[in-house]
This record gives structure tokens, C-alpha cells and sequence, in this order.
């Protein structure tokens, strides 16, 4: 990692850059997938699962019986896991039900907001090395709690066309049944637009690579809402004395090795905690078998000292990582001047991976500063809100002439005159 | 409009279908607009106001003074109509302030979701041959009671490059400081990318046409989240022999006179009363001053005949309408059976226009079928929600082994690593 000591503030810029990625580029690629699918439905999936996943698949959908089987596979240590983040997981997005609101903006006049769940989402679940059986709770367990109606749920099979049984596991665990063994760029499309086999959905969830997330945002354009804009994971752990220097380091390795182009920012208010850490990091990062991703971020990653805590706050600000790490103290009152970001972890024994996994908080984060524009995925994500009115005559008398004025102003007369005819009848 | 009688389920989709844009086309016209005021700042807006809206501006920001001076041009009826739509659509939005939520999961872990504003947020306010006065309110308001710190309003001047003293007065009432006389692109552009005068924001809101939707879309993909996709309004009025035809054919053309390209359709159950709105529909288009763009609206509308009033429901909901008038009996029954749109209108004496200009209700909601998938604007548009934890060491007893496991399942070692060490530490 680079050290840096008080960076001056036209510096700051330059320090909490993001990697840019050529859209039109990947545009240029995904559209053609998108294009395909949409007019030759299955057939495409088919093409592209052989293609890019080395897959001859003979059915796209997992059928129940695959499903019983993968369920039987699952070691019972991980599926008691599982069992406790579902049951953390859920027990915080339950509590975000909204309620429904009633107000009476002057008498007569009842005005109120009510939620639903989104009748049709689709999850998308990256393939790859690793089982990315996190995300399929993360995603399906608001879904189901919201009431979605259809649930679809799409992730790359490997060459022998299975999908990994924890991923089946942790699926039926949220009650999902419309499992598809389609990945990339195809899967967003099928989701999108619908095939033969996997439904058309209203909105579709979930992160994946650069292609993904290009025909995500392609699709947002004109046929489905998505849930945010991705890009590589961040983390920023804030600390000064108080902190734990492995615990320091281990959490800024856990987001090291997630890739090449993660993002990890220490900002350490102690020189010599700084330095234990940084040692702490070279003696954890010997052991750790992703190695090489992990080194190669650390290159790109900085370690910022800085002599007081309000300049860490303002340049945590102005950074907004996806996830932040307070080990620091007076955490409790200095996290609410750190609002731009995703998630916070406090004190010394919330780990990353705490958040990520089991803890109940949702693992699904702004990330590339849209931490000031997006809120973290949460139940409401999954839902959608609209309004109801009611006016009685006396809402009529209440507010019809404001009206008539307002619409007289806009030059919009048959609005005047729906206004009028109203009050015109109350006056007979 | 033409009249149908129970058309068959197969011919619903192309009843609702909505006008088609060509994406790519407007993509074309307004990226090199994007692209001009992202490197050339002001220089490009002072260019383009003189282009497209025919001003000779020498500055671009309202001064003090001249919102002083429209404040003092708008007629004292006209001011006291929006203080009532500003006093009732701020009671409605204040009423959705969102709550903090604490949740321990499980003994030791915390869970938390904060809501704040988003810090700088952008208005466009259209221009063309009518003030659009109630699209300040329903826009500033909301982002006022949210406590957002930067508001920037940017509003296309006339000729003269004035801005109607209306939309001053408005501002003002809402707070706004920040007024700049920029409209299209360029003013879409202006907030994403900041100028020299023009600060950048982090969301941009407000309807506009073709080029200003696409420009908001364009933006939307790298630099700043919108509030939604949007198109040309609509609205569905499902009635029965309850209603007043006269009040029906009012809210009908409240809708048609907004552009040729609305979208107007009406559901009814009872064919006298179906006749009845027509007539009164033809009597009352004589004396409209926009009868010519209400007239185009309504030859692409359609009137329909159902048998059932299921049938109207399964209708309106394959619809999913902007705005749905229910005056049909049983109404406050039916509401919740027809979720699928972005206001919903009860009985006789709610006029569209009641909630487009001052019952209280946000008038920003999805068209087009977003209603599948957006939430209608409201308080939350702006602001955003993160997540916060805090384990203590019986949290981390709680979930550590879950954690540890499901990492291990994922291969992410670094991730089981840092809940290992904090297991161990307890342990000792």
C-alpha cells in the first residue's frame, strides 16, 4: 500500500478515483447479445450458455428434482449457516415493512400512500469459481418478504450444465422455484424480454461483471428497472489507536481479494498503529490463497495518515465507499458525519464479512461514489409506492378555487374546467 | 375516441400499447449537446440558450433582485393558490419523513438503517408557452422537507430572457436560491457535469420532452441518478352509472389537451352512461382553447365496454395507467385490486386536476407501464438509506461460526480470516 501523510485537499480527488470502464465499448458488446435474445429467445440461451459457459444444455430450467437432490448434498454445517444468516437477514428486512399513510391535508381533502410489492423481479447470481450463495439470500429474502409474486432467479451452470447445490440450497431456503441455468449478458436479456422458458420480469437485481452490469443498465433504458449502477467493491476502515491492527488488516485483505480492481482505503489517525498494521497486513497476506489477487489490489490501495480525525471525517466524505469501517474512538458519534456510505461497520468486532454474510444488513451497496445518490438495497427495493385520493364536496369548496387559479396560470383550461364543473355543482 | 365493446383479452396489449420512441436516434441528437457543455461550461450554454431558445443572456443565474422583482408581479390570487397547494403538498411530504430502525438481530448484533438527504439535488422546470408553476412545488417541496443542501432549479428563459415571475415566486416559496436560466440538454448536462456557474448535482428531477428524457437517461448511465424514465402523460377513467358524465368528459380532456401524444382511455360498464360521456365530451371540446392538441389526443383514445366490472379490473391492471379515476361504485374496494398505477382518483370529486396542482400528492408519476417497477415521487426520492452494525463479542459468538462457513463455501478465506481472528481473540 502507498502511504501518504496529510494529503493536502486538491489532492483528495486524485486519491478516491474510481476505474473507469468504456460503456460505449461494453455497449458495443452486450447489445448484440441483448438484440439476440430478445428476437430468438431460447435458442440464443442455448447458443450463448454453449459459448461462454462450455454448457450443452438439453432444458434450461432446474427442475424440482435437481433441486431435491442439490438440497441433500449440502454439508449440514452449511446449511445451518445458512439457516442463521436467512433467519438475520430476514429478521432485519421484516422490520422494514412499510406502512401504509393516511393524511387529511385540509378538510375534505384525504391524500394517502400505499406500498406493494413488485409483482415480477429477477435475480441475477453470478457464476465463477466460487458459489455466490450470499447474494442468493441477500436478494431472495427481501423478494419473498415483500411479496413478490414471481421470482426468478438466473446463474451460470458449469461445463457438466449443474449449478452448485449451495446455490440451490440457499434458493429454496427464500422459496424460490424459477431457477435458470442461464448466465451474463443472455441472462439479463431473458430476464428483460422474456423467452420461452424464463419470464419477463418488471425489475431486475443483483451484481456480476462488466458485461452484466452494461446490460443491466441497456435494459433500464427502455424496458426494466434495475436495482443500482455497480462497480468493483470498496472498503475504508477509519482507526486510530483503539483499534485491533489484525483485525485491521484482515479486513482490508477480505476486501483485497475480491479482485484485482477492488478498492481498499485505510485512513489512520496513529503513525504506529499504522505501522503495526501495515506489518500485520504483510504477515496475514503470506497465508491467504487468493494471494496474488489481493497483492495486485493493495497496489492500487493507499494508506492515508492523517493528524486529526475532522480531516479522516471530511475525507471519508468526500471518498463515500460502499462499505466503512469505524475503529475509532467516539465511533458512535462520529458515524452520523459519515453518512455517504453504504454500509458502516462499528467498533473493533464488526467485521466486513459479519455484514456480507450473517449479521441481517443487506450486502448489495451503492459502490463509485453513487453512495450520495442510491440507498443500500433494502425492502423497499423490492416494493413500489403510489397514491390514493379522496375529496368530498367540502374538499371540492376547500380547494377548487386554488386550483382554478393554478390551471388558469398554466394555460391548462380543461383542468380549470374539471375544477369548476365540480365546484359549479356544489353552488346549485 | 373510438368505442369498443368487450375486446378480447389477446387484443388488451395492443389497446395499452404506448407510443414508441426511437432511442438511439435521440440518443444521437443530444449526446454531442452532453458532450459540448461537459467541456466547454458556460461558453456552450450561453451558445445553446441563444440556439434553441432564442435568448441573448449575458448571465445565466436569476439575481436577488429579479426574483424580488417577479415576486412583486404576481397577483395576489394567484400567490395565495400556491401558498395552498405549498401548505398542503408540505404536509403530505412531511408526513413520509422516514424513521431510523434498530434491530438486534440476535443477541449482540445491531442492525440499523438511516435515511438522509441527498446532498445536492437538480430541478428542471420545462418552459414552452406555459409556466409550469405546480412542477416547482411538487419538486421543490419535497426536497426542501428532505433538508437537501444544494437545490438547483434550471428553467428555460423566454426571448427576452426572462423567466415568468409565476415560477420565481414559486421557487421562493420552496427555498430555492439557486435558479438558472438553462433549459434542454444543455440544462440536463449542466447539472451532471457542473459549469463554471452551474453546480453539479447528484439527482436530477423533472419532465421534459424527448431530448431532455434522453439527455436525463444518457446522464444517468456514469454521473448522476434521475428520479424516473418518463413519457407523455395518462390517464385511465373506469366508471360506471355512479358517475357524473359531465365531471368524466372534463377529466378526459384535462388529459387530451396536455399533448397529441397523450394517452387517454375510458373504461365503463353501462352504455348509456358511455354514450352520455361522449356527448358531453363533444359539448365541451367546442369551448377549449387547446381544442386542437385535445382533439389529436382523443382520436387515438379509446372508449371501452366491459360487460363485468372484473373484467374493467383485469383491463385497467394489463393497463397499469399514470393516473386512474375511479368513479364506479365500491370504489374504496376496488382501489386496492388495481395497484398498478401512479395516483389513483376515488369517486366524483377528485378531478385529476385536484392532485396535478394542490390536494397534497406528488403529480411526478411513472407513465408508460414504469408503474410496474417506479415508486410515484415522493419525500424518499430525496433522500437515500445506509445500513450500520455493531457486534459486541457475544455477536460475534452469535453469527462467527455461520460467517466463517459460509465464507469458506464462497473461497473467500480473507473473509472467514477476519471473523476467525475476532473468534480467537475471545477465546484466549
Amino acid at each position: 500500500m502507498e502511504v501518504l501523510r496529510n494529503p493536502k485537499r486538491e489532492d483528495w480527488t486524485g486519491l478516491t478515483q474510481r476505474p473507469l470502464f468504456d460503456l460505449t465499448q461494453l455497449f458495443s458488446v452486450v447489445q448484440p447479445i441483448l438484440e439476440n435474445v430478445k428476437q430468438r429467445g431460447d435458442v440464443a440461451l442455448f447458443e450463448y450458455e454453449e459459448k461462454f459457459d462450455k454448457a450443452q444444455l438439453t432444458t434450461l430450467e432446474v427442475t424440482p428434482a435437481e433441486v431435491e437432490e442439490a438440497v441433500a448434498l449440502v454439508e449440514p454445517a452449511l446449511k445451518e449457516a445458512l439457516q442463521v444468516a436467512h433467519r438475520n437477514i430476514a429478521s432485519f428486512h421484516e422490520a422494514q415493512r412499510p406502512q401504509s399513510l393516511v393524511v387529511e391535508t385540509c378538510p375534505g381533502v384525504r391524500c394517502e400512500q400505499h406500498t406493494v410489492a413488485i409483482e415480477k423481479v429477477g435475480l441475477y447470481v453470478p457464476g465463477g469459481t466460487a458459489p455466490l450463495l450470499s447474494t442468493v439470500l441477500m436478494l431472495g429474502i427481501p423478494a419473498q418478504i415483500a411479496g413478490c409474486r414471481t421470482v426468478v432467479l438466473c446463474t451460470p451452470p458449469n461445463a457438466e450444465g449443474k449449478i452448485n447445490p449451495a446455490i440451490l440450497y440457499a434458493a429454496s431456503l427464500c422459496g424460490i422455484d424459477k431457477i435458470y441455468k442461464v448466465g451474463g449478458a443472455q441472462a439479463i436479456a431473458a430476464m428483460a424480454y422474456g423467452t420461452e422458458t424464463v419470464p419477463a420480469v418488471h425489475k431486475i437485481f443483483g451484481p456480476g461483471n462488466q458485461y452484466v452490469m452494461a446490460a443491466k443498465q441497456l435494459v433500464a433504458l427502455s424496458q426494466v428497472a434495475i436495482d443500482m449502477p455497480a462497480g468493483p467493491s470498496e472498503v475504508e476502515v477509519f482507526c486510530d489507536a483503539t483499534c485491533v491492527p489484525q483485525f485491521v488488516a484482515a479486513d482490508l485483505l477480505s476486501q483485497a481479494e475480491h479482485g484485482v480492481d477492488s478498492q481498499v482505503i485505510l485512513v489512520c489517525t496513529n503513525e504506529s498503529t499504522l505501522t503495526e498494521i501495515l506489518e500485520a497486513l504483510e504477515e496475514q497476506l503470506v497465508n491467504l490463497p487468493r494471494k496474488e489477487i489481493a497483492e495486485k489490489a493493495l497496489q492500487n490501495s493507499k494508506a492515508i495518515l492523517f493528524d486529526t480525525v475532522e480531516q479522516g471525517v471530511e475525507f471519508t466524505n468526500s471518498y463515500g465507499p460502499e462499505h466503512l469501517i469505524l475503529s475509532v474512538e467516539g465511533y458512535r458519534d462520529l458515524a452520523p458525519l459519515m453518512p455517504h456510505a453504504g454500509s458502516i461497520f462499528l467498533g473493533n468486532y464488526s467485521s466486513e464479512s459479519a455484514g456480507d454474510y450473517a449479521s441481517g444488513t443487506n450486502h448489495t451497496l451503492p459502490t463509485k461514489g453513487w453512495v450520495r445518490s442510491y440507498s443500500s438495497l433494502s425492502l423497499s427495493s423490492f416494493m413500489r409506492s403510489y397514491t390514493v385520493q379522496e375529496l368530498t364536496p367540502e374538499g371540492v369548496v376547500a380547494i377548487g378555487t386554488a386550483v382554478e387559479t393554478m390551471a388558469d396560470a398554466e394555460q391548462l383550461f380543461a383542468h380549470k374546467h374539471a375544477m369548476t364543473l365540480r365546484l359549479q355543482s356544489l353552488s346549485k
